[in-house]
Protein backbone atom coordinates (compact mmCIF):
# COMPACT_ATOMS: atom_id res chain seq x y z
CA UNK A 1 0.00 0.00 0.00
CA UNK A 2 1.39 3.09 -0.74
CA UNK A 3 1.94 5.82 2.04
CA UNK A 4 0.86 9.68 1.49
CA UNK A 5 3.97 11.29 2.66
CA UNK A 6 3.01 14.36 2.08
CA UNK A 7 0.02 13.66 4.57
CA UNK A 8 2.11 12.04 6.64
CA UNK A 9 4.58 15.20 6.50
CA UNK A 10 1.83 17.29 8.05
CA UNK A 11 0.72 14.47 10.55
CA UNK A 12 4.43 15.00 11.74
CA UNK A 13 3.94 18.57 11.99
CA UNK A 14 7.41 18.97 10.42
CA UNK A 15 8.27 22.26 8.83
CA UNK A 16 10.15 22.16 5.64
CA UNK A 17 13.15 24.74 5.23
CA UNK A 18 12.67 26.69 2.07
CA UNK A 19 14.09 24.51 -0.89
CA UNK A 20 17.77 26.18 -1.76
CA UNK A 21 19.16 27.20 -4.51
CA UNK A 22 21.94 25.27 -6.09
CA UNK A 23 25.35 26.77 -5.83
CA UNK A 24 27.07 25.20 -8.49
CA UNK A 25 26.44 23.21 -11.44
CA UNK A 26 24.98 20.74 -10.94
CA UNK A 27 21.00 19.47 -10.90
CA UNK A 28 19.20 19.46 -7.08
CA UNK A 29 17.68 16.07 -8.07
CA UNK A 30 17.55 14.10 -10.73
CA UNK A 31 15.13 10.91 -11.92
CA UNK A 32 16.74 8.31 -13.74
CA UNK A 33 14.00 5.31 -14.32
CA UNK A 34 12.67 4.51 -10.95
CA UNK A 35 15.58 5.91 -8.98
CA UNK A 36 15.56 9.34 -7.92
CA UNK A 37 19.48 11.09 -7.10
CA UNK A 38 19.84 14.17 -4.54
CA UNK A 39 22.86 16.21 -4.37
CA UNK A 40 24.17 16.52 -1.27
CA UNK A 41 22.13 18.69 0.98
CA UNK A 42 23.04 20.64 3.82
CA UNK A 43 21.10 22.16 6.93
CA UNK A 44 18.88 25.30 6.80
CA UNK A 45 17.02 25.80 9.26
CA UNK A 46 12.86 27.11 8.26
CA UNK A 47 13.97 30.58 8.16
CA UNK A 48 16.81 29.88 5.42
CA UNK A 49 19.32 30.41 7.70
CA UNK A 50 22.28 27.88 7.03
CA UNK A 51 23.62 25.82 10.33
CA UNK A 52 27.78 26.36 10.09
CA UNK A 53 29.74 24.25 12.78
CA UNK A 54 32.60 21.76 13.48
CA UNK A 55 31.94 18.84 15.19
CA UNK A 56 34.84 18.13 18.04
CA UNK A 57 34.91 21.55 18.20
CA UNK A 58 32.46 24.24 18.49
CA UNK A 59 29.61 21.73 18.48
CA UNK A 60 28.61 18.93 20.15
CA UNK A 61 26.67 15.43 18.98
CA UNK A 62 23.53 16.29 20.25
CA UNK A 63 23.10 19.90 17.59
CA UNK A 64 25.07 18.11 15.07
CA UNK A 65 22.31 15.22 14.97
CA UNK A 66 19.97 17.99 14.98
CA UNK A 67 21.63 19.77 12.21
CA UNK A 68 21.53 16.37 10.48
CA UNK A 69 17.75 16.41 10.79
CA UNK A 70 17.65 19.56 9.03
CA UNK A 71 19.56 18.43 6.21
CA UNK A 72 16.63 15.85 5.91
CA UNK A 73 13.97 18.45 6.04
CA UNK A 74 15.99 20.07 3.76
CA UNK A 75 16.30 17.22 1.46
CA UNK A 76 12.44 17.13 1.23
CA UNK A 77 11.87 20.73 0.46
CA UNK A 78 14.17 19.96 -2.39
CA UNK A 79 12.26 17.09 -3.98
CA UNK A 80 9.54 18.50 -3.27
CA UNK A 81 9.94 21.54 -5.16
CA UNK A 82 11.99 20.01 -8.26
CA UNK A 83 10.32 16.64 -8.52
CA UNK A 84 6.83 17.44 -6.89
CA UNK A 85 4.86 14.91 -4.71
CA UNK A 86 6.52 12.86 -1.97
CA UNK A 87 4.20 10.20 -2.66
CA UNK A 88 5.67 9.02 -5.59
CA UNK A 89 9.00 7.65 -3.44
CA UNK A 90 8.68 4.51 -2.50
CA UNK A 91 11.73 4.00 -0.15
CA UNK A 92 15.20 5.24 0.28
CA UNK A 93 17.97 3.29 -0.88
CA UNK A 94 21.77 4.87 0.19
CA UNK A 95 22.92 7.41 1.89
CA UNK A 96 26.38 9.21 2.33
CA UNK A 97 26.32 11.44 5.90
CA UNK A 98 29.54 13.12 5.74
CA UNK A 99 30.09 15.51 8.99
CA UNK A 100 32.53 18.80 9.62
CA UNK A 101 34.91 17.54 11.88
CA UNK A 102 37.78 17.71 13.62
CA UNK A 103 40.51 14.39 13.59
CA UNK A 104 39.40 13.48 17.07
CA UNK A 105 35.69 13.70 16.72
CA UNK A 106 34.39 10.10 17.02
CA UNK A 107 30.39 10.15 16.74
CA UNK A 108 30.00 10.76 13.21
CA UNK A 109 27.06 7.48 13.62
CA UNK A 110 24.86 9.32 16.06
CA UNK A 111 25.26 12.72 14.07
CA UNK A 112 24.03 11.11 10.60
CA UNK A 113 20.94 9.38 12.79
CA UNK A 114 19.27 12.67 13.08
CA UNK A 115 19.13 12.46 8.89
CA UNK A 116 17.86 8.84 9.24
CA UNK A 117 15.80 9.08 12.06
CA UNK A 118 14.01 11.47 10.18
CA UNK A 119 13.65 9.47 6.67
CA UNK A 120 12.15 6.69 9.31
CA UNK A 121 10.09 8.80 10.48
CA UNK A 122 8.58 9.98 7.26
CA UNK A 123 8.88 6.82 5.04
CA UNK A 124 8.39 4.49 7.97
CA UNK A 125 10.57 2.05 9.69
CA UNK A 126 11.26 -0.10 6.67
CA UNK A 127 11.07 1.59 3.44
CA UNK A 128 12.55 4.84 5.39
CA UNK A 129 15.97 2.66 6.35
CA UNK A 130 18.43 2.04 4.06
CA UNK A 131 22.02 1.62 3.59
CA UNK A 132 24.17 3.97 4.86
CA UNK A 133 28.12 5.75 5.69
CA UNK A 134 28.98 8.45 8.07
CA UNK A 135 32.44 9.47 7.63
CA UNK A 136 34.49 12.86 8.44
CA UNK A 137 35.20 15.70 5.63
CA UNK A 138 35.91 19.07 5.65
CA UNK A 139 32.84 20.82 3.86
CA UNK A 140 32.10 24.12 2.40
CA UNK A 141 31.63 27.28 4.13
CA UNK A 142 31.62 25.17 7.70
CA UNK A 143 28.69 23.49 7.17
CA UNK A 144 27.98 21.28 9.62
CA UNK A 145 26.75 18.49 7.51
CA UNK A 146 26.10 17.22 3.98
CA UNK A 147 24.25 13.96 3.23
CA UNK A 148 23.26 12.83 -0.77
CA UNK A 149 20.87 10.16 -1.04
CA UNK A 150 19.39 7.53 -3.71
CA UNK A 151 15.40 7.24 -3.67
CA UNK A 152 13.60 4.41 -5.55
CA UNK A 153 10.29 5.47 -6.97
CA UNK A 154 7.32 3.56 -7.05
CA UNK B 1 29.09 -20.11 -15.44
CA UNK B 2 28.46 -19.20 -11.61
CA UNK B 3 31.02 -19.88 -9.47
CA UNK B 4 30.03 -21.34 -5.91
CA UNK B 5 31.42 -18.23 -3.86
CA UNK B 6 30.62 -19.99 -0.40
CA UNK B 7 32.88 -23.14 -1.35
CA UNK B 8 35.39 -20.77 -3.22
CA UNK B 9 35.62 -19.14 0.69
CA UNK B 10 36.15 -22.53 2.50
CA UNK B 11 38.95 -23.69 -0.72
CA UNK B 12 41.10 -20.33 0.28
CA UNK B 13 40.87 -20.93 3.99
CA UNK B 14 39.38 -17.44 4.80
CA UNK B 15 37.97 -16.72 8.34
CA UNK B 16 35.20 -14.44 8.55
CA UNK B 17 34.65 -12.55 11.79
CA UNK B 18 31.28 -12.32 12.96
CA UNK B 19 29.02 -10.17 11.48
CA UNK B 20 28.68 -6.65 13.25
CA UNK B 21 25.54 -5.44 14.35
CA UNK B 22 24.20 -1.95 13.37
CA UNK B 23 25.48 1.20 14.97
CA UNK B 24 23.03 3.61 13.74
CA UNK B 25 19.72 3.78 11.79
CA UNK B 26 20.84 1.85 8.50
CA UNK B 27 20.00 -1.93 6.77
CA UNK B 28 23.56 -3.72 6.77
CA UNK B 29 22.58 -4.72 3.50
CA UNK B 30 20.04 -4.02 0.70
CA UNK B 31 18.70 -5.49 -2.44
CA UNK B 32 16.81 -3.21 -5.04
CA UNK B 33 16.40 -4.97 -8.24
CA UNK B 34 19.28 -6.70 -9.22
CA UNK B 35 21.78 -4.90 -7.09
CA UNK B 36 22.87 -5.63 -3.67
CA UNK B 37 23.89 -2.30 -1.55
CA UNK B 38 26.15 -2.53 1.54
CA UNK B 39 26.38 -0.18 4.34
CA UNK B 40 29.78 0.85 5.02
CA UNK B 41 32.03 -1.82 6.69
CA UNK B 42 34.83 -1.48 9.02
CA UNK B 43 37.37 -4.06 9.98
CA UNK B 44 36.46 -6.76 12.76
CA UNK B 45 38.91 -9.89 13.36
CA UNK B 46 37.75 -13.16 13.78
CA UNK B 47 37.63 -12.67 17.47
CA UNK B 48 35.03 -9.96 17.01
CA UNK B 49 37.72 -6.71 17.62
CA UNK B 50 37.56 -3.96 15.91
CA UNK B 51 40.76 -3.00 14.12
CA UNK B 52 41.66 1.22 15.19
CA UNK B 53 44.61 3.29 14.02
CA UNK B 54 45.32 6.08 12.00
CA UNK B 55 47.68 5.22 8.64
CA UNK B 56 50.56 8.37 8.56
CA UNK B 57 50.45 8.47 12.40
CA UNK B 58 50.18 4.96 14.50
CA UNK B 59 49.79 2.39 11.79
CA UNK B 60 51.90 1.67 8.43
CA UNK B 61 50.60 0.86 5.41
CA UNK B 62 51.06 -2.90 5.38
CA UNK B 63 48.87 -3.00 8.52
CA UNK B 64 46.39 -0.64 7.18
CA UNK B 65 46.23 -3.44 4.29
CA UNK B 66 45.58 -5.84 6.34
CA UNK B 67 42.95 -3.76 8.13
CA UNK B 68 41.43 -3.44 4.78
CA UNK B 69 41.05 -7.25 4.04
CA UNK B 70 39.20 -7.96 7.30
CA UNK B 71 37.22 -5.17 6.04
CA UNK B 72 36.37 -7.49 3.04
CA UNK B 73 36.21 -10.30 5.32
CA UNK B 74 33.39 -8.39 7.73
CA UNK B 75 31.72 -7.54 4.56
CA UNK B 76 31.13 -11.00 3.27
CA UNK B 77 30.25 -12.03 6.49
CA UNK B 78 27.76 -9.30 6.83
CA UNK B 79 25.85 -10.29 3.53
CA UNK B 80 26.34 -13.95 4.44
CA UNK B 81 24.18 -12.95 7.80
CA UNK B 82 21.80 -10.62 6.20
CA UNK B 83 21.60 -12.05 2.55
CA UNK B 84 22.40 -15.58 2.78
CA UNK B 85 23.95 -17.36 0.13
CA UNK B 86 27.28 -15.55 -1.51
CA UNK B 87 27.25 -17.54 -4.82
CA UNK B 88 24.06 -15.48 -5.89
CA UNK B 89 26.31 -12.57 -6.43
CA UNK B 90 27.78 -12.30 -9.94
CA UNK B 91 30.19 -9.23 -9.56
CA UNK B 92 31.62 -6.32 -7.53
CA UNK B 93 30.71 -3.34 -9.21
CA UNK B 94 31.99 -0.19 -7.58
CA UNK B 95 34.00 0.63 -3.87
CA UNK B 96 34.59 3.74 -1.82
CA UNK B 97 37.29 3.28 0.08
CA UNK B 98 37.78 5.68 3.34
CA UNK B 99 40.98 5.44 4.88
CA UNK B 100 41.73 7.08 8.73
CA UNK B 101 44.73 8.99 7.96
CA UNK B 102 46.74 12.22 8.69
CA UNK B 103 46.90 15.01 5.99
CA UNK B 104 49.90 13.63 5.39
CA UNK B 105 49.76 9.94 4.47
CA UNK B 106 49.61 9.29 0.65
CA UNK B 107 48.61 5.63 0.13
CA UNK B 108 45.40 5.25 0.08
CA UNK B 109 45.40 3.15 -2.70
CA UNK B 110 47.67 0.69 -1.57
CA UNK B 111 46.01 0.34 1.71
CA UNK B 112 42.28 -0.41 -0.26
CA UNK B 113 43.98 -2.62 -2.39
CA UNK B 114 43.72 -5.13 0.90
CA UNK B 115 39.54 -5.13 0.52
CA UNK B 116 40.23 -5.41 -3.45
CA UNK B 117 42.68 -7.84 -3.83
CA UNK B 118 40.21 -10.06 -1.13
CA UNK B 119 37.74 -9.27 -4.14
CA UNK B 120 39.50 -10.39 -6.89
CA UNK B 121 40.52 -13.46 -4.98
CA UNK B 122 36.96 -14.83 -4.10
CA UNK B 123 34.75 -13.43 -6.95
CA UNK B 124 37.79 -14.09 -9.80
CA UNK B 125 39.93 -11.41 -11.65
CA UNK B 126 36.90 -10.50 -13.86
CA UNK B 127 33.80 -10.21 -11.38
CA UNK B 128 35.64 -9.27 -8.11
CA UNK B 129 37.17 -6.23 -9.63
CA UNK B 130 35.25 -3.05 -10.42
CA UNK B 131 35.64 0.61 -10.29
CA UNK B 132 36.96 2.18 -7.10
CA UNK B 133 38.04 5.45 -5.06
CA UNK B 134 39.96 5.42 -2.23
CA UNK B 135 40.27 8.49 -0.55
CA UNK B 136 41.30 9.87 3.02
CA UNK B 137 38.81 10.80 5.02
CA UNK B 138 38.02 10.94 9.13
CA UNK B 139 36.50 8.23 10.78
CA UNK B 140 34.17 7.03 13.32
CA UNK B 141 35.96 5.46 17.00
CA UNK B 142 39.36 6.06 15.15
CA UNK B 143 38.55 2.99 12.99
CA UNK B 144 41.34 2.19 10.37
CA UNK B 145 39.05 1.71 6.84
CA UNK B 146 35.85 1.88 6.15
CA UNK B 147 34.01 0.77 2.90
CA UNK B 148 31.51 0.59 1.10
CA UNK B 149 30.06 -0.97 -1.93
CA UNK B 150 27.45 -2.69 -4.48
CA UNK B 151 27.07 -5.89 -6.09
CA UNK B 152 25.43 -6.72 -9.41
CA UNK B 153 23.78 -10.08 -8.66
CA UNK B 154 22.80 -13.17 -10.62
CA UNK C 1 18.51 13.10 -31.16
CA UNK C 2 21.71 12.10 -29.94
CA UNK C 3 25.14 14.35 -30.06
CA UNK C 4 28.39 13.32 -31.53
CA UNK C 5 30.48 13.83 -28.69
CA UNK C 6 33.62 12.88 -30.25
CA UNK C 7 32.96 15.48 -32.85
CA UNK C 8 31.67 17.96 -30.31
CA UNK C 9 35.25 17.82 -28.36
CA UNK C 10 37.40 18.58 -31.78
CA UNK C 11 34.74 21.47 -32.38
CA UNK C 12 35.68 22.77 -28.59
CA UNK C 13 39.41 22.22 -29.31
CA UNK C 14 39.61 20.32 -25.91
CA UNK C 15 42.96 18.15 -25.54
CA UNK C 16 42.27 14.90 -23.45
CA UNK C 17 45.49 13.95 -21.46
CA UNK C 18 46.79 10.30 -22.01
CA UNK C 19 44.51 8.13 -20.34
CA UNK C 20 46.15 6.97 -16.66
CA UNK C 21 46.67 3.13 -16.19
CA UNK C 22 45.30 1.69 -12.66
CA UNK C 23 47.24 2.40 -9.99
CA UNK C 24 45.27 -0.21 -7.92
CA UNK C 25 43.22 -3.70 -8.26
CA UNK C 26 40.02 -1.61 -10.01
CA UNK C 27 39.11 -1.08 -13.56
CA UNK C 28 38.83 2.52 -14.64
CA UNK C 29 35.13 1.82 -15.99
CA UNK C 30 32.83 -0.37 -15.89
CA UNK C 31 29.65 -1.07 -17.65
CA UNK C 32 26.00 -2.78 -16.24
CA UNK C 33 22.98 -2.35 -18.41
CA UNK C 34 23.04 1.13 -19.50
CA UNK C 35 25.11 2.88 -17.18
CA UNK C 36 28.94 3.34 -16.87
CA UNK C 37 30.82 4.11 -13.66
CA UNK C 38 34.04 5.44 -13.55
CA UNK C 39 36.56 5.42 -10.90
CA UNK C 40 37.95 8.04 -9.44
CA UNK C 41 40.28 10.26 -11.79
CA UNK C 42 42.73 12.85 -11.08
CA UNK C 43 43.82 15.51 -12.96
CA UNK C 44 46.59 14.83 -15.65
CA UNK C 45 47.56 17.95 -18.25
CA UNK C 46 48.17 17.21 -21.83
CA UNK C 47 51.81 15.69 -20.98
CA UNK C 48 50.80 13.44 -18.86
CA UNK C 49 51.84 15.32 -15.75
CA UNK C 50 50.01 14.73 -12.50
CA UNK C 51 48.59 18.15 -10.74
CA UNK C 52 49.82 18.20 -7.17
CA UNK C 53 48.61 21.17 -4.11
CA UNK C 54 46.42 21.65 -1.91
CA UNK C 55 43.87 23.86 -1.62
CA UNK C 56 44.05 26.20 1.05
CA UNK C 57 47.86 26.04 1.37
CA UNK C 58 49.54 26.03 -1.73
CA UNK C 59 46.76 26.83 -4.22
CA UNK C 60 44.16 29.15 -4.89
CA UNK C 61 40.49 28.51 -6.26
CA UNK C 62 41.11 29.16 -9.83
CA UNK C 63 44.07 26.86 -10.08
CA UNK C 64 41.80 24.16 -8.15
CA UNK C 65 38.77 24.42 -10.42
CA UNK C 66 41.60 24.19 -13.58
CA UNK C 67 42.67 21.35 -12.04
CA UNK C 68 38.90 20.09 -11.78
CA UNK C 69 38.42 20.70 -15.40
CA UNK C 70 41.91 18.49 -16.31
CA UNK C 71 40.30 15.22 -14.21
CA UNK C 72 37.01 16.14 -16.16
CA UNK C 73 39.08 15.84 -19.45
CA UNK C 74 41.14 12.97 -17.87
CA UNK C 75 38.08 11.10 -17.30
CA UNK C 76 37.06 11.81 -20.66
CA UNK C 77 40.27 10.00 -22.22
CA UNK C 78 39.56 7.14 -19.79
CA UNK C 79 36.42 6.62 -21.41
CA UNK C 80 37.77 6.87 -24.80
CA UNK C 81 40.53 4.60 -23.91
CA UNK C 82 38.40 1.55 -22.33
CA UNK C 83 34.69 2.44 -23.21
CA UNK C 84 35.44 3.63 -26.81
CA UNK C 85 33.01 6.10 -28.52
CA UNK C 86 31.91 9.02 -25.77
CA UNK C 87 28.57 9.21 -28.56
CA UNK C 88 27.31 6.24 -26.89
CA UNK C 89 26.88 8.31 -23.53
CA UNK C 90 23.67 9.80 -22.90
CA UNK C 91 24.19 12.04 -19.97
CA UNK C 92 26.13 12.65 -16.01
CA UNK C 93 23.90 11.07 -13.77
CA UNK C 94 26.18 11.63 -10.08
CA UNK C 95 29.21 12.91 -9.69
CA UNK C 96 31.15 12.81 -6.09
CA UNK C 97 33.81 15.31 -6.27
CA UNK C 98 36.96 15.47 -3.76
CA UNK C 99 39.44 18.10 -3.11
CA UNK C 100 41.97 17.44 -1.10
CA UNK C 101 42.21 20.90 0.98
CA UNK C 102 43.01 22.40 4.38
CA UNK C 103 40.46 22.20 7.18
CA UNK C 104 39.67 25.94 6.36
CA UNK C 105 39.20 26.51 2.81
CA UNK C 106 35.57 26.74 2.15
CA UNK C 107 35.21 26.63 -1.77
CA UNK C 108 34.93 23.34 -2.70
CA UNK C 109 31.77 23.83 -4.90
CA UNK C 110 33.86 26.53 -7.00
CA UNK C 111 36.91 24.08 -7.37
CA UNK C 112 34.37 21.49 -8.65
CA UNK C 113 32.74 23.12 -10.75
CA UNK C 114 35.69 23.30 -12.96
CA UNK C 115 34.82 19.33 -13.94
CA UNK C 116 30.76 20.10 -14.36
CA UNK C 117 31.17 23.30 -16.34
CA UNK C 118 33.31 20.89 -18.64
CA UNK C 119 30.65 18.24 -18.52
CA UNK C 120 28.09 20.76 -19.41
CA UNK C 121 30.24 21.72 -22.33
CA UNK C 122 30.56 18.63 -23.81
CA UNK C 123 27.23 16.94 -23.51
CA UNK C 124 25.39 19.75 -23.08
CA UNK C 125 23.20 21.97 -20.42
CA UNK C 126 20.72 19.30 -19.60
CA UNK C 127 22.46 15.85 -20.56
CA UNK C 128 25.79 17.09 -18.71
CA UNK C 129 24.69 18.60 -15.81
CA UNK C 130 23.96 16.35 -13.14
CA UNK C 131 23.58 15.44 -9.49
CA UNK C 132 26.41 16.18 -7.71
CA UNK C 133 28.33 16.32 -4.02
CA UNK C 134 31.36 18.53 -3.56
CA UNK C 135 33.51 17.55 -0.29
CA UNK C 136 37.04 18.23 0.84
CA UNK C 137 39.12 15.04 1.74
CA UNK C 138 42.17 14.44 2.29
CA UNK C 139 44.14 13.02 -1.29
CA UNK C 140 47.01 10.09 -2.66
CA UNK C 141 50.11 11.95 -3.30
CA UNK C 142 48.99 15.08 -2.65
CA UNK C 143 46.82 14.99 -5.57
CA UNK C 144 44.53 18.06 -6.11
CA UNK C 145 41.37 16.60 -6.90
CA UNK C 146 39.28 13.48 -7.49
CA UNK C 147 36.35 12.97 -8.86
CA UNK C 148 34.52 9.63 -9.52
CA UNK C 149 30.89 9.79 -11.81
CA UNK C 150 28.23 7.61 -13.24
CA UNK C 151 26.78 7.77 -16.48
CA UNK C 152 23.86 6.88 -18.55
CA UNK C 153 24.51 5.17 -21.96
CA UNK C 154 21.71 5.68 -24.96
Amino acid sequence: MKQDTDLRIIELGLILPPAPKPVGVYKPVLIVDKFLYVSGQVPFLADGTMMKGKLGADMDTAAGKMAARQVGLTMLSTIKAHFGELKKIKRIVKTLGMVNCTPEFDSHPAVINGFSELMSEVFGEDNGVGVRSAVGTMLPMNIVVEVEAMFELY
